[in-house]
């Protein structure tokens, strides 16, 4: 698999002025004389009066597009949507929707629009959910998708099709779609879960199936990278608000009051950071980028203190995953996916906090702390969310019927494209503390940066 | 005061038929000779096209309305509402509101309402708030409060007075009233509070002063006894459907999810039963007043096996301070104001159910716990909540200009009326498990009624 | 049927110191040797563990509870609530449900409960619901209702059932009962619809058929008589919140900026005047209980004239059916249900207003109307509504289960009752201008009283 | 001003491979020897931990990024954000801010950040609030804007300011802005408002003075050129979906149920289009840039009366500016801002549609209208939104101090920029038909194109 391992990573193709296309893998690289149709759209009337509806062939967007008048151009990817030519014909088509992991508003849209796009625009009738996750595949019966049954779930919160986390067995599950002789597999889940979508690719590859795997980015920490946000991360920092403005009423009510709100974010602060920028009510923000410290000159206790005595109230907002080196007890376990299964900072911190004010009778705070994490993944999408994924999912199954495969759906730069599932799973979207947003988010709460820790601690960035 | 509390407490009118009226206490009671005035509400624009706008003497409201056609008549309570003559010349009146205990929703319009009841339906221009509960009596700067200050401030949850617990320290309260020159004291809080000013009231009578108590009962739980509910409390039901409704996403969006919702309730389980009542999701509902057990036959374990085995998922509710008897080891504390420090019996469940169902491998449950407390105290009144609580607070100007002291403004029925400290402070309301709103709750979550528990334990009713 | 209708109306029960009960009819006043069941409730294991669960025979709720020492008892409705014995064997009992007339929300909570209450407390299992109104009986076919095809249904708006207004024909309704075998009949609907369900029952009684009638009034009016409140007026005074708050800011952002809103009330002005309340922004509220006039002295145009010097903004709150006869060219029209067929009252007010501050240039004004009708009618049930709706259901099955007819369900002074038809049909509940609750209102928005209009016009109070 | 002119709006730079800059004017451009000073944020604790905080002189960011292997690069953008050197020293700064046309959701965030913004990164204490429009320049007085005044107000809907339409006279305005000494001047305003800004701008220049002048477009309607998406708009889609969703339980709820919206839109139907994709319950969707007709095959009629035999019910969406030209009586007025003033195409299709229908006894239909414009305008920003205006605030604020002038601050790919105001003044955005977003629109409907009128009407596309 070395050798092959090698083209599917790094398909490029190269033009002039420095132009980079980082391509995706395609049934006809491993498959030859592939039959290809005419695409069903060009005959639907709701498209026929469109002109330029399909996609170029040459179509790309570029990643880095701050540029200098002598930049060179650098990495772009395909441009995702319809193609002239499609891969499969409508009836043959069997294709299989799963989601793994936490829940994320906006999964229950995905589902609904990869089953209306394959059934509306390309006439594919044959759909079955894959129950519960990647075990589901091997253990479990599947349901049968019609936009029918479909029909009104971007209304509710979750997944209809269940979730769960690990239970990834690459060959029992590419013997099972071989099995249920599914040709077209849409896998919605975080990194854990794309890393599992490319390993399905690459077994399937091997064994030279005529099989399209397209994954869709999950993740409402907004942690994969290259693309612009994920799914469901405007309804999570929406959501919320309502979390800080309680915090904030509940610190405002109280002699030294404090409230301290705990939001998703195990690697990334980006809810925590955009929550804290969209509510104006925030005194205080961590991340896990952002290390910090408790005591002494410039530590946290030094500047809930201040806070206090100017303005009788705080709000900290804080993402799960900051702070985790201080948390000195913590131990190092792996959940069934993969992840650290990471202590509870929110409760953690309410305890130092109350703990270090009450000792010496420093101060007499009130603090209250909120964890709005369930309430926040369980809405449905919003608005945005919703024609967000409703595109995501159009867009996968365009590419699954042109016949690419190992890809994933995603935005770059406001424009949905093909992206080669190693770019997302290789490394994790982070918040650049040394970029402009950080600093809009300090400058907005006026904290301290955190960045002289008293005694040359470690807390400091590496 | 031994013989004083007898005439304060049992102020008491007889009727035929059984009728039995159970007066509050009046400035005139222990003050002679005092002056009377005509109500300005008699010029005023508003209400001089109203023909019968002045209650009526003796009008007076039953406390027991089921009745049979030759039932005894029974306790009544005064009718609220503005008199013909009032004790207090408003440019007199020196009025002063404090808010005492935890945030509810609807005490800023409580606040705004008797602000702006004494300025506009009296013509009183000095109104000051007691800043952070009792201690601001004395410890603290006091804030005039306006028409235009309070305008605004219902659309806000908490209180702008700032609340705390205890404090309440009756002689320097009250020294402080008369320092002040304060003569209309409104106390807005729990049975705790009105428990303080009952005997702010009895210190006042016995110092012999012309300064009206009145209280506004306040409790999220609806724990206070007589009344029909409590202010917040629609509010505080109508928020708890988010977090049920986010348990029953994650419950239905794994295999074996288990949604718990932690709800108000310390001593009575209104909250979350009514909240069950209203959403239709939950599986189950805990509440202080009916015991359960955990193992064995008709124990909780038993009940959960088997609504997973029967549905895929449940949720259950809990009020705070449901299953007390069973957290062992719990430390009795007392905090400031006197309420156990109850141990949080959401998380302690939570673990206790993973740890049941890991152990021996007897199902691979996945639990999700939410505690929304927070969130719904400090959420602003919704507008059934708001209309109310404005009318508790015209209910309590009403009665103060007319003279009453040592009363609390209640809804009696669907009428408002005047009831002595007493009544409500003496036990507390609580849900009913052999009434029928608890059965109506069993029946619509055919969960087990934990009545017979399996080793003769002590768990059950007594 | 002039005598039968003499029994009917009036079944009267005297008792001491004034006490009187207005009784509703019962299948064995017409029917006799019926057989008597015992309640199945009395084995339900959620019911078992209540003490007291059953009604008592003898219990009734008084009408009037503002009393005094020596006031007679004046009249009382029957409670409701489970009976010991009940009139139908579970297995023979074929109900029918049917929603009248316009929307409001909790139709399909009360839809539900009396399927999940006659399912789960009797043991009942034949359901059926009449499609799209009255009409339905004779022109339709029926759809089955179970607890699972009504399982979700509280959470969506509208009913599922289908209305409409109109289409009773008493004998072909009554020929289809018999036909469907039907013997008990739901009816949900306003007080058309009870005039239509009073005579559905009195047909029934004629032709001596053993089945029970039950009433459930709606109307997001609250214009039925005698009864608390109806279900989804709470619901509709919060979501036109929302439109008084737009109204609001539009009204602020401008010069001289009108907010007007039309809110629903054909005949009476409750939810105008509670949406007043509640909201605290609103300049002006009128309804059809209090006349006003526009031009001239204290009529609206001063009065708008005045506020805008005053603030800069105001906001106007109209009931549909306040100032019908000022609406000169209004052709008399009957709809399908017999209501006069208004016309909008709120964009003629708007091209009024606009008129005459446009006509020498007097002011440079901005009016915005907002009519949020539609909105507010379509919204699920609010949490308390739920409740209520659930209750009213509950009600109406104990009744119809225990043999009484031609009743409705209704709550006075807090308690569920069981009310005659025509008390609520006779007359219609309205604002009462002489009362305090309106003198809260103008109180709060310091309108004017529209008394006393210039020159002996005729929309002064008759 | 005619070579001025060219100088102004063509201010272009070109690179390799057809690389174009359109370049925004510099204060330096006709102001000589300006002094600069180096950027407060250097030394602002919040910053100075940042990296590369400042945005190199040379970044720019392209309009068109779906490219080729060998495209040329086209035009680019000024990239936006704070810069080494500042043309102002802080203590010189005094700046205004006006709001000019519609409200829109986020316009107090705006003017929240530019004072903020103004305040807390360069140290500017004096900032002036025009009241109520470009006409507020002149025959107004000005408010002190100041962090404490607008700390809350990104909570509220409208502008603080207050607005007008029409008002702009260039030379009184330039008068005014001399006379006040004011050297930076923020319009907030559509593409009305940003023609006047830019023959403020043009006289400003024209008389010499150092006056920077940045706008920052609104529109509700999302039609200003060029940038990705105007602040507002997410919270206007978002809030449509009510009005879309009681419709749809208004249609479903009757028998022959047609549920009408009438969204913004004058010219352009973005907001009709993203609520219609958003939803998902809408059957038809008209926006102005597609037209359609009534009658006849292929017409609205024909589609309706398809619809209702095959579902029974439908809801339309239409923008405000759909099917001008049908409105055959329409009188063209020119309201104060110089745009058409539209007759309601809601309610004249409501006549319309009824009317068909009533005529021949066609089909019994239910339509109920709703027009929900003014609560989508008046709620507040959501948190993606005021996200998004905070940046858009900040840019225009780095901008002006960066000695720019003439520009406005607009998001392009993602991407903050500057762009002169002939590029968003001289058309409008548009929903372009023949495009994809229309395509996926009108497959989601299944609508008919109306591109066949039956004889040869003009109602075509031109």
């Amino acid at each position: 698999m070395n050798s092959n391992g090698v083209d599917e990573q790094m398909k490029l193709v190269e033009g002039a002025a420095g132009y980079v296309l980082e391509d995706v893998p395609h049934l006809s690289d491993y498959i030859h004389d592939l039959p290809t149709y005419s695409n069903p759209l060009q005959s639907n009337p709701a498209y026929s009066v469109v002109r330029q509806y399909f996609v170029d062939e040459d179509d790309t967007v570029p990643q880095k597009i701050v540029v200098h008048k002598d930049s060179p151009r650098g990495t772009h990817f395909r441009r995702a949507g319809p193609r002239q030519k499609v891969y499969f014909k409508p009836a043959d088509v069997r294709a299989c929707i799963v989601t793994c992991g936490g829940l994320c508003p906006g999964l229950n849209t995905v589902i609904r629009e990869i089953v209306c796009g394959l059934h509306f625009m390309y006439g594919v009738t044959e759909v079955i959910g894959v129950d519960c996750g990647f075990r589901g595949f091997y253990s479990k019966n599947t349901v049968t998708l019609t936009p029918k049954v479909v029909s009104d779930i971007h209304k509710r919160g979750g997944t209809i099709l269940g979730t769960s986390r690990g239970g990834h067995d690459t060959s029992k599950i590419v013997d099972n779609i071989q099995d249920r002789e599914i040709n077209q597999v849409y896998i919605i889940g975080g990194d854990g879960t794309q890393k599992g979508a490319s390993a399905i690719y690459k077994e399937i590859r091997r064994r030279g199936l005529k099989v399209a795997v397209a994954g869709i980015p999950k993740t409402i920490d907004n942690d994969i990278p290259v693309i612009d946000k994920s799914f469901g991360f405007d309804t999570a920092v929406e959501e919320a608000q309502r979390a800080i403005n309680a915090a904030h009423v509940e610190a405002t009510s109280v002699e030294n009051g404090i409230g301290l709100v705990k939001l998703m974010g195990r690697y990334s602060g980006f809810i925590a950071m955009y929550a804290t920028l969209a509510s104006r009510d925030v005194d205080c923000c961590l991340i896990p980028e952002s290390p910090f410290y408790l005591e002494g000159k410039g530590g946290l206790y030094e500047f809930i203190a201040k806070r206090l005595r100017e303005n009788g109230h705080m709000v900290i907002v804080t993402a799960e995953g900051a702070g985790q080196d201080l948390l000195a007890e913590s131990i190092e376990q792996q959940d069934a996916s993969g992840n650290k299964l990471l202590k509870d900072v929110g409760l953690w911190m309410s305890i130092k906090i109350k703990e270090h004010f009450a000792k010496e009778g420093k101060l007499d705070i009130t603090l209250k702390y909120i964890d709005p994490t369930y309430m926040i993944r369980a809405v449905p999408a919003n608005a945005s969310d919703n024609v967000y994924s409703t595109l995501l999912a159009q867009s996968a199954v365009h590419g699954a019927m042109a016949g690419y495969t190992g890809f994933i759906s995603g935005l770059v730069n406001g424009r949905h494209t093909y992206i080669p599932f190693n770019r997302i799973t290789e490394k994790q979207n982070k918040v650049v503390i040394t970029d402009r947003m950080w600093a809009r988010m300090l400058s907005s709460t006026n904290q301290p940066s955190f960045i002289n820790p008293p005694n040359g601690t470690t807390e400091a960035t590496d």
